[in-house]
């Protein structure tokens, strides 16, 4: 069964590359394996990786009749709320019908909260359609509105519309700044600081980008916390050999799932301030925050709080995205950023650059328009608007609990609580003897074990090797976006497979707790 | 007025870049003009250059009420149809409307062929909901209505969905497959060939990626046609230093607007076997020709007739898009691409690289189901839908005829018949003393000619330079997707701009017809 496995998880075989022509001569594929762009080659991302194609596979065998020891595959592997039954909020939908559709704005069927913002955003295409190219940095109006949002969630902290620049979800903006980050060769070339555990986004963009890699690690005994000496730590040992010129943090934290305190933002600030690094802040999500004593805090309104020395220098940038919160809008791909203290000139090329993909998809900008300039207290769509966005926090909420608490019953698995985000990143013992036997298939030990879950249980999950841990420890990566039936089946069978798993490669050693 | 128009040319000055500190220590800026990345530095994209922005702001002006010798912008820079008063298809946007918001479709107002597009679009997305990602490749069943669509467009040429990858408008597929082929140092570095005068796309990812641009130029005095002699002298100049690995060919082409022959294309796709050169052909104006006695040949379709040898062989990437077309739904970045003898594990790599960016947004996959798999003859909104592309296709060649011979009948203004896609590409008789001028300021003579010309009427055309022309021949782009009405404004104006600009720089030499 095992080999089978580690059959799988090598790529499929590839077809011949060389051909015999008709005249006698060879004719070689020109684009191979040998002859890929190796920095394409270098790239990972676990989140969609063998196990997810796996998964599918089984889900089509499972269709079509075949027999395994489940009867659905249950995907935790990927923050995609609608695909896991989350429904959509309605205000955000009829906004962006409306403006697909404009016919519709003589509808009576549709309330006028809804048509005003839909009148608003096609005032701001060309044309007044949705199918205008926007300018390179979004829709003007749409960029206004989310600057005033930022305005109101840093509680005046002031933000100017001209540093904002919607994007094809937050993953296009983070792209866009490393690539003008990156530049430099041998010793002098540009070090990006990232979390570990990370997402694997900034991995992936870094091997493309041939930049490197700089991690810091997140302290999983005090909640996954950001631990300022940890950062001098790595700062100084990457001083040898490259020009570390970034730090970038996800708050909250993806894949650990925790809140960062405001101590804790204004150090890194502090330090980023001190070392001269462009600071890059991952706020995706932002409107997720579970534990009721936790708070949000962006980085950029702390910045404003340590006073001007720092809020007029430190350059930074943040971002955002329609994906998660409580609309979970992944596939309209919106996003925006916001950059503070970019020089003049360097942002006439970010625009440049920008330019070159024309814009990005408009009714993901106006997924995110609704999102920044939701309905108000004494419009008409306030209150469903109200009822759907708090019913999508609160079950995420309970589900955070669920899980943490569901975990930690487990012997072998240690989970930290879900303060916010959409995951848990618990950590399991996984027994030596399983280790060697991975080890021995050239597969990582959490890889092997997300792999027997899947295959035994239908269970989907990402093992922590995708993301970064310390060496020796393993975790996995799981959403907490099932249905709260679902998630508790879930946790079930997770629990029975990793206590047949410890039996199974019982040892005399004793799993940690 | 010159000197002005010279120093607008130049980007604006740089705030200060380097800041005291409190404790009297210097803080640089980490991202400046001297730390930028390089081969970001280096990319150029003219279609939203300076006279792009020159005219954004001229329009904010006129609204505030600035004095111009005009009382319009009209730009006829970018192929944006819906942005120069263009409607949007109907059945196109009642698609997208109803999977937006799927309640629509119980209502009696939308037509039984729009509800089951639609139904069976979101029966392809998870959840059934727009809002979750799709695989990276794009939604199976649009997916699947692409092969089936291509296979109806090439005489039954097989297609399978397997090779179909939906993507964020054209350039996302274009420089995720130009991404792939770039390796090698020096010597070995890899060549791209693009036609000349290119969509700037090509020259854009070149520079971002380091590659080398290998330029065959088109030869104007025949129609802009692509000559064979011209891409061998291309080919082997460039193999002196450089590995030439792939061949871009546009068609119909951008910006010069003619549509190549059956002829032309199997001597292409001959050579690129002979060569081992990977094909790109960029065919997202496959629906735009317009000269009755020319029609679209695709060049997967000629490979296929040119026989199982080079079918089964030569590598080939081609391009759609929503953008263009008689829908001209540039905002919903929509597109496809198919791969033809793409290596197996090389294509496991490609859905590795775009699955970093996680899936193209979702309605703009529904839109390009629509294009793919519009009401048939049957149907209830088969006439409306074919009354109304009918209308956009016959007007554009209505406009491609005017364009064409208007601008004949300028002295010093010489243009190709305007056979295919959006644009015309002119020709234009710069005097000397212009081309002193210009050169004295700094700048392309086209360039100065183009600013002038915006000044002066308002009218906002593209460089020929942002493009590439044969040294000392001098063009600019032009849509043709104004209304008749104002296009047809537009073209006295620029006589009659022309006629004042030859006489004001008017030498001995006659201008060359």
């Amino acid at each position: 069964f095992l080999v089978q496995l580690a059959t799988m998880a090598c790529s499929q075989k590839s077809e011949a590359t060389v051909i015999l022509r008709e005249n006698g001569k060879m004719r070689e594929k020109t684009l191979t394996m040998d002859t890929l762009n190796p920095q394409v080659k270098a790239v990972e991302y676990a989140v969609r990786g063998p196990i997810v194609t796996k998964a599918g596979d089984i889900e089509r065998g499972l269709q079509q009749g075949q027999k395994h020891p489940f009867t659905e595959v249950i995907k935790a592997n990927i923050g995609d709320s609608h695909a896991m039954g989350q429904k959509p909020i309605t205000f955000l939908r009829q906004v962006v019908a409306l403006c697909s559709f404009p016919e519709l704005l003589n509808s009576p069927s549709f309330p006028e909260d809804a048509k005003q913002r839909a009148r608003r955003i096609l005032q701001g295409c060309g044309g007044q359609s949705l199918g205008s190219y926007s300018a390179s940095q979004g829709v003007d109006c749409i960029r206004q509105d989310v600057a005033v949002y930022i305005e109101q969630r840093d509680k005046g902290v002031p933000a100017d519309w001209d540093n904002i620049y919607l994007t094809t979800g937050a993953s296009d903006g983070i792209v866009s700044i490393l690539k003008m980050l990156v530049s430099g060769q041998g010793r002098s070339r540009s070090g990006v600081m990232i979390p570990i555990p990370q997402y694997p986004l900034y991995s992936a963009a870094i091997s493309e980008l041939e930049a490197v890699q700089i991690n810091y690690y997140l302290d999983e005994d005090n909640c996954w916390a950001l631990d300022i000496n940890e950062l001098h730590r790595a700062y100084q040992a990457a001083k040898e050999h490259c020009h570390p010129r970034v730090i970038c943090i996800i708050n909250p934290g993806n894949p650990t799932g925790q809140v960062q305190s405001r101590k804790c933002i204004e150090d890194v600030l502090h330090f980023a301030y001190e070392e001269n690094l462009f600071v890059m802040s991952d706020e995706v999500y932002q409107d997720n925050v579970y534990s009721p004593d936790l708070q949000f805090h962006s980085f950029k309104k702390v910045l404003y709080e340590m006073g001007p020395e720092y809020f007029n220098t430190v350059e930074l940038a943040s971002f955002h995205s329609t994906s998660k919160g409580y609309s979970g809008e992944c596939g309209f791909r919106g996003g925006y950023m916001e950059v503070l203290n970019l020089d003049l000139e360097v942002k006439a090329q970010l625009v440049k650059l920008l330019s070159v993909r024309l814009c990005p998809p408009v009714s993901g900008q106006a997924a995110m328009d609704v999102i920044v300039n939701p309905p108000l207290p004494h419009e008409p769509s306030y209150l469903q608007f109200h009822k759907e966005k708090s019913a999508v926090l609160g079950a995420l909420a309970e589900k955070a609990q669920v899980t943490e608490q569901t975990l930690n019953t487990v012997p072998g698995i240690k989970c930290n609580p879900v303060q916010g985000a959409m995951y848990a990143f618990p950590r399991i013992f996984i027994p030596p003897r399983a280790v060697e036997e991975a080890k021995s298939l050239g597969m990582s030990p959490d890889m092997m074990y997300c792999l027997r879950l899947l295959e035994e249980t239908g269970i989907c999950l990402v093992p922590g090797s995708g993301f970064g841990q310390r060496e020796g420890t393993y975790h996995f990566r799981m959403t907490i976006l099932p249905t709260t039936e679902k998630l508790k089946v879930l946790l079930e069978k997770l629990r029975d497979f990793h206590i047949k798993f410890l039996k199974e490669y019982a040892s005399l050693e004793e799993p940690k707790r």
